[in-house]
């Protein structure tokens, strides 16, 4: 099943917000069959709207849309849709009790814009927003269907899950079954990996399909296909994936699509470790990583971001003396700072960086991008240079990624 | 001058990446007047790209691609290009020469597909990749021009700005002046919001146009407006920023479009401050995003991470007693974490938060969600408790804002 979807907002083709939605929505999607033909993202008004749908139309069978429905002047996806349809805008009763259901939890007062959210299309089946005030609209015609959802992605999340995905499934069922297997993949450049797997690549089925998925410091390799024959598909996808793993030996870090923070922390659980962080370039970003994981206090129990010099001092113990002779930025600093963190904080292990994020503090022999970093599991404490390229963020979010990793590799010689 | 952008590639389509891209190059262009028509993002698939480029050039004269270009067997774009614009793929010793030095600055080894970058459609005009392996395309036909760069987004920034930039300016130079001006409003919803400028919106030339841009917690506003008459656009921005600003008062805290932590930072700097934070359920995302602005350091000295109880008690000296009496989430400890990671990390001012992020950890009156959070400014201390909606990440950055607000209008007393 192939479908498409329509992002509506001036404020997304300015760039002033990203659209996360569409890769949201596509993600839920995927293990259901269902494929997006294309996302396209078009500003408030009425022609480029009503060109996006009938352009969708032509490829696709269902359209989803998101956005461009706040109770504000400058959306007006909702009289557009209204013409494309037909019928006209009515106030209905049932949006119209869920909008003060839902502004009356947000303890807010009503007003007339969001009064005015309970005026729909007649040509519409609305499906109420449970979480917010823009009614969800369910248009059909000719056997083609279009949701037009709003531009919240907690509202448009929500709902997708509640209603909108199950409603879709349950009309445009499909045979076909997809299957699809991630490899979390490290220390090597995707170029590499590229020449490494050209023999398998050649050799498999014409319905399997390999795509290289880099990030900074990471590569996520997926093998992909659809057959209605899921007996089949399933013993292919667990062949290859053997060979995948004799192929690759430890390169492959995880078999399942979780992030590197997830990873390590199945790692620190299974070995009963608790883990800690001392973080002077990368600002908070370790702690802040490990924490997004729902369960991390199991262990991870907190950290020190030492900025200033005296903090590395006072807080962590770090030798002044080391720091005046060998910089800030160096191995000894990142040493002593894991050793410290694992004595404040009290845990069995720790990860810790000193580096130049930029764009400002090279020193001599020390540009941009220079980050020392430490890891600590019990005794053992184990230290590396970075030269990471690019700008103050992706310096902070690349030495995590290397910190991150160097733990990993740490805790996986307990195995 | 309107534009379209293209995205490519199969890893958004599955949202397996998010595009950031385009939002870049919006954001980038934007100040010249051009205006994004739309974005599309479709397949590695020659029908699928072809199609795209159609509908863009039935629209646009310019169009900008992105994606597509990896060394790997899943990027097509090349060979589509080259069918679309005609000649045929040839080496071009000018780009090998290019990738050589890309891959030597790196420390890589050549290997055959970093080589095969260097074969390039003779049709087009290359920009050579200055910090990636991937050429860039420049392509005409019949006035229109379209420019295939490649999809990593910090190669596509960087030669974005050093030439495709500076080069399509050059050929499609533009008389209208463009203007806009960024509001950050907090303390009001979007609809209220909406309800006090709706006669301040009805009173505006036809040519000024506010659009509302909500992110959690924060509402950017923006007016903006083209016109040839530089004078007269100036003018009129000045008079309606005013009238804004008296309709709007505390509301507004900046009118330069800056972010939380940015508006914080200028205000600890302009009183000589410094700042620390301590947190348990934001789990350092308070520091990280601190920290994420270059010339943090000024006045940001570092945090406590503190997760566990034990932390709490033990290095930021919160009362085991007071945790066992009233909850760990609770005013009476948020008050004694900002107190002990002043004098701990030794700052005049520091903001504290404790809360349930979820999706476990909920207790009798404390749903996920709740958070109490602090912040100190010398002798001053203020505490709220926040009842945050949505998921974990929701909650971690929508607390991680009201801390930042919170601190900031305390700040804000000392003017």
């Amino acid at each position: 099943m192939k479908y498409s979807i329509i992002v509506i907002g001036d404020e997304l083709l300015i760039g002033q917000v990203t659209d996360t939605n569409s890769g949201w929505i596509a993600r839920h999607f995927t293990p259901y069959g269902w494929d997006v033909k294309s996302v396209k993202v078009v500003a408030d008004d009425d022609g480029e709207i009503t060109r996006a749908i009938d352009e969708a139309f032509e490829q696709t069978d269902v359209v989803l849309m998101t956005g461009g429905l706040g109770p504000t002047k400058d959306d007006i996806t909702k009289p557009t849709l209204c013409r494309y349809f037909g019928g006209e805008l009515v106030y209905d009763e049932a949006t119209a009790r869920n909008v003060e259901q839902v502004v009356a939890k947000r303890h807010l007062k009503l007003n007339g814009y969001t009064r005015a959210q309970a005026m729909v299309p007649s040509s519409c089946r609305v499906i109420q927003n449970q979480v917010g005030t823009a009614p969800l609209m369910w248009f059909e015609r000719e056997g083609k269907t279009l949701v037009s959802m709003p531009g919240v992605p907690h509202e448009t999340k929500t709902m997708m899950q509640r209603e909108v995905i199950p409603q879709l499934l349950k009309k445009y069922s499909s045979g076909i079954d997809i299957e699809y297997r991630t490899f979390i993949v490290i220390d090597i450049i995707e170029s590499a990996l590229a020449m490494m797997l050209d023999d398998f690549e050649r050799n498999l089925p014409d319905y399997l399909h390999l795509a290289y998925l880099p990030q900074p410091g990471i590569i996520r390799l997926r093998l992909s296909g659809s057959l209605p024959d899921s007996a089949r598909i399933n013993a292919d996808m667990d062949r290859y994936s053997k060979q995948l793993h004799e192929l690759l030996g430890d390169h492959i870090i995880s078999d399942q699509d979780k992030t590197l923070p997830e990873i390590l922390g199945d790692e620190l659980r299974k070995h009963h470790l608790t883990v800690s962080s001392a973080e002077s370039c990368t600002g908070g970003n370790i702690a802040h990583v490990i924490t997004q994981i729902a369960g991390s206090s199991d262990y991870f129990l907190g950290s020190v971001v030492s900025y200033a010099n005296e903090v590395k001092e006072n807080v962590l113990g770090v030798s002044a003396q080391d720091i005046a002779v060998n910089g800030v930025v160096s191995e000894p600093v990142v040493r002593q700072m894991v050793d410290g963190v694992c004595r404040v904080i009290g845990t069995d292990c720790a990860m810790s960086t000193s580096g130049i994020a930029g764009p400002g503090g090279a020193v001599p022999g020390k540009p941009v991008g220079t980050v020392w970093m430490a890891a600590k599991c019990n005794d053992k404490v184990v230290a590396q240079c970075c030269h990471l390229p690019g700008d103050r963020n992706r310096v902070i979010n690349r030495a995590t990624t290397e910190a991150l990793k160097l733990l990993y590799k740490l805790l996986r010689e307990l195995d």
